[in-house]
């Protein structure tokens, strides 16, 4: 049966419609419009499958198309979104899923088991934990350390939120031992790009090549305030101007280690700057800013981060500031099943002529799904290339592209699982923590 | 009578005691602290000198010593103070003027009359509109343009603030008219130099040149948020990093226009810097930034100004951002009057055996006094050469020094004024706003 996007594409507007305002999509999770999403998801698979979704401890929701053989294909995204967010992210991979099951229902009894995931607070947006379904489902995730003591911004506990959706932390712990009685052997994701690669390259639809790594600190420079007009320059302790100088040298770091490719692009952020005492006729006393360095190439990342502290060393002592590290994250890059990437490349460039290649800046489930089961994942093209916004889009041509692409992957997928040919086991498999 | 600082600092050291707490000093002006500092002030002009001080209409306070003759010299500064402030910001110049009257009256009647003014809010500390009370005086102040809409931290109106101390805005009007009658030939100051420039030479006292003329503008960069992971170096439009290069900028133009003298230094500081959205993932969609250049030449501070606009347009084209300028502030340089400067120069090298030249960078009510009355100013060192907090402080022995230094110069102009030989009157007369 010939892939379409028809339904795929209606489902989403009857979601968007439920579940979006004039601000956009609001399907925070663990908050009424998530559960909302989920009712209206759980009476689709009732009713167009009669399928029974079941929930494991982690609040991950789990459809099952049983096939001749227990070994199990997954298809999973997610249902919820940040607050104010695009109608696609997230939504577009779990629809696309229903679609695989509905195809395969039509089809009859599939070869082997499929099965369709919506992770639970894959955005993280209330609590600031993201992938903690899916990261507690790929054992990566220490609920007790990680989530007891979180807290959104009315001050309800995440421990609450969880129990009025049915969750306890002690539950999280057991995803991983639900998750590994699922034979599975094979993860695919369906997700807008969320940045503006595909429509720089004028491609609807991409091959993810894996997730970067992420290292992601803080720093702080320590000078001394003093007034604009009392302090001559040469008696300056400008903390500012320090960070100023280590983020521009950051960006000549991602420029000095970027190659001409998408798989060889790497990049470095200074998104956080906070000057002490921030008045107008202070020199700045203090700044904190934060660098987000990522790479598909661990030893790249690696290196990129040797320079950063060489250049933060440097700018310090050159402002007569003092500087501080303190990190925030570190994720090992996780790079996709070259078995599964290749269904993808193969799908992709039939249905567009093409199979351009990136790897995912931002996190997805699919970068925790990399540490346990091979991989594999499709972009759809943004523009505007933005994310977490409400007019974060796919065009419709791009749309029904990459949505057929991702189906005749999935088809391929099954068809090679099916053979018997168990695809290589990822070679990484140290848990590895996770955020978006 | 030889002078000697002894009771200056005994004064400095009771009032200290009073209206200092474990922050600092708490003399905010039309508050409590403040009322109580000038209630003390008052007392020892009617029990030491008794002298009935006057209040103009802008709630300046006025003690007059008549001399043989009515032409005036004014000596002024002002106790208030910034919340938690050092003990000798302002004080030290009107206890210093005390002392004045206090030896003219043990010499008899002086040959000219003296007046001892404590200007009103010379901080800006509670409303934001420094030097309102000697700007009033000058003529340079609109009290009903500039300070009507002012609203403090908790709500209150500076015009209720005003009402409290019997004062109003159409009462500030009046001041000039007052300041005109009083025959005004010369104006001292003695102020402690809150920045570090006298402590670099080891100066313990300095001539002061002027006040620094004042640039100032609030920047705005306008690229496009972007997640940090998905958006390519070469595709972002990172406000920051136009921001960034931007202070550095402005760092190198203070560098080229500084001569090696404290007189032609001049300074570029970037106090105020807002990143948004301020997220670690996040590429900054927009920053705000403030520049604030200083120069003794009016020349010299006009061209930093352009080299500064030429800088932000290069910085905003190579991140392909978009800049937009709103001024803040312009004051015009406020050089002294050279007579007064001649004896203020042999003074401090009588007590000193140097006389160490130095522009203010922060303004001073001696700026405003500038612009109607021949006008000069002695600095007492600063150690730590920090300014508006509890640990700004002069050592002893260049207080001492300093104290000195300002009796001697005092008295070489009352000898001048009485001579007949009235100092030039300064060219420049045009209103300008001045705020520190």
């Amino acid at each position: 049966m010939k892939p379409t996007s028809a339904r795929v594409i209606a489902d989403l507007e009857a979601l968007a419609a439920l579940t979006t305002d004039a601000r956009g999509a609001q399907r925070v999770a663990w908050g009424p419009t998530w559960q909302a999403a989920r009712a209206w998801f759980t009476a689709k698979l009732q009713d167009e499958l009669g399928i029974e979704p079941e929930r494991d401890g982690a609040g991950n929701l789990w459809a099952t198309l049983p096939g001749a053989s227990p070994k199990s294909l997954i298809i999973g995204s997610h249902l919820d979104s940040v607050p104010g967010g695009g109608w696609l992210d997230g939504v577009l991979g779990v629809l696309a899923g229903l679609e695989v099951l509905r195809r395969a229902r039509e089809s009859g009894k599939p070869p082997i088991t499929l099965r369709l995931v919506d992770w639970a607070d894959e955005e993280g947006a209330r609590f600031g934990r993201s992938l903690a379904g899916s990261a507690a489902s790929a054992g990566t995730l220490d609920a007790e350390a990680e989530l007891a003591h979180l807290v959104d911004r009315q001050g309800v506990k995440l421990p609450d939120a969880l129990a009025a959706n049915g969750v306890t932390l002690a539950g999280m712990g057991t995803a991983r031992a639900y998750f590994d009685r699922l034979d599975a052997a094979a993860y695919l994701e369906l997700h807008i790009e969320q940045g503006p690669v595909l429509e720089a390259m004028r491609k609807p639809t991409g091959v993810v090549l894996g997730t970067m790594g992420v290292e992601r600190h803080q720093l702080t420079f320590v000078g001394q305030a003093a007034h604009s007009g009392a302090a001559p320059i040469h008696l300056r302790k400008d903390a500012f101007l320090a960070a100023a100088e280590f983020a521009l040298a950051c960006r000549d770091i991602s420029i000095a280690y970027s190659g001409k490719t998408p798989r060889t692009r790497v990049v470095a952020t200074c998104g956080v700057v906070k000057v002490e005492p921030n008045f107008v006729t202070a020199v700045p006393g203090s700044t904190e800013i934060s660098i987000d360095l990522r790479a598909l190439d661990g030893k790249v990342l690696g290196k990129m981060l040797a320079d950063a502290r060489k250049a933060a060393t440097k700018a310090a002592r050159r402002h007569h500031v003092e500087v501080r590290w303190s990190p925030l994250l570190h994720i090992t890059p996780r790079p996709f099943d070259p078995t599964l990437m290749g269904f993808v490349r193969a799908a992709v460039k039939q249905v567009t002529g093409a199979a351009p290649e990136l790897p995912s800046g931002p996190l997805h489930d699919a970068a925790e799904m990399a540490g346990v089961v091979p991989t594999a994942m499709v972009f759809a093209q943004s523009s505007p290339g933005i994310s977490h916004t409400k007019v974060e889009d796919t065009p419709r041509p791009a749309l029904d592209k990459s949505i057929r692409a991702f189906l005749i992957a999935v088809d391929a997928t099954i068809a090679h699982l099916a053979a018997g040919a168990a695809a290589p086991r990822p070679a990484a498999r140290r848990p590895a923590r996770a955020r978006a």
